[in-house]
C-alpha cells in the first residue's frame, strides 16, 4: 500500500530582513530580527482574534530545508557527533516544519509584526496557534 | 501566479486506544492516554538518538479535520462567541497540524510509548522535535 501524502498549502509569507542563511540565527533567541508575518486576504477570518502583547507559536514550511537528511552535526559543527534529526532543531529534516515562538508586536490588517523570528524572507507560513493557558483557561 | 503546494509525507502512525472523535480529550495534559509512536523503519536513523524520560514535541497530521473552517465555537460550545481558528487549537483549520508535548516512557526499535497523547488511533506523525533548553545548552 502507498502511504499517503497530505498537501500544505501556505496562509501566508514572512516578510525579514533575513535574506541569507548563513546570517539566520539558529533560534528565535539568539538574534533573530523582528518580522512581518503577512497572511493571505483568505484567511483574515482565521487571524482576527490575534491579539498585540500575545505570544503565539507560528509554524513555517521551511521550503529551503533538505528533505533527504536523517542525521546531522548539531549546530553545523562538524565535531559534534551526528545526531537523528528527530533530537534536533535543525531544519532539515522529513517534513520541514518550523516551529517559532513569538511575541506580536502590531497587528495592521493581515499583517502581523513579531518579534524575534528565525525564518528566512519569503518562508511559507502553514499556521498559528496559542500557547496553551493552565487546564480551565481555554 | 498559483501558491506553491507543499507535500506532507508521513513518517509513521499513532497507536492509541483513542479512536472516535467524541471520545478524544481537547488537550494532552485533560486525561488523554499514552499511545505509541509507530515509526517508519526508513526514518530509524532519525529517531534513534530518542531518550527514555525526556519531553519532545510531536507534529501529527489531523487527517480527519476540516481544512475550510477559519472560525469555531472554542471548546465545541456553541455559547461560546466564534473565534478565529488560528487563536485556538481546534484541530480545524486550513493546515491540520497537531502539537503534542509528551514524555518518551519507553522506546522499543522504531517504536516509541509516549503519555498522555491526544491524537486519534492512525494519525500520521509527521515530524518529533527536542524542547529547546536554556540557549547555551542546545
Amino acid at each position: 500500500m502507498d502511504a499517503p501524502r497530505y498537501e500544505v498549502t501556505p496562509i501566508g509569507w514572512v516578510e525579514s530582513p533575513l535574506v541569507d542563511m548563513a546570517d539566520a540565527p539558529k533560534q528565535g533567541d539568539e538574534g533573530a530580527p523582528d518580522a512581518w508575518l503577512v497572511f493571505d486576504e483568505g484567511v483574515g477570518t482565521g487571524m482576527r482574534d490575534l491579539t498585540v502583547g500575545t505570544e503565539v507559536i507560528v509554524l513555517t514550511w521551511l521550503d529551503r530545508a533538505r528533505r533527504d537528511v536523517l542525521a546531522v552535526h548539531p549546530r553545523d559543527d562538524p565535531r559534534s557527533p551526528l545526531r537523528g534529526v528527530f533530537s534536533t532543531r535543525s531544519a532539515d529534516r522529513p517534513n520541514p516544519i518550523g516551529l517559532h515562538q513569538v511575541r506580536i508586536l502590531a497587528i495592521d490588517g493581515t499583517r502581523v509584526h513579531v518579534g524575534g523570528l528565525e525564518a528566512l524572507h519569503g518562508t511559507p507560513i502553514v499556521d498559528v496557534k496559542p500557547l496553551l493557558g493552565p487546564a480551565g483557561r481555554r
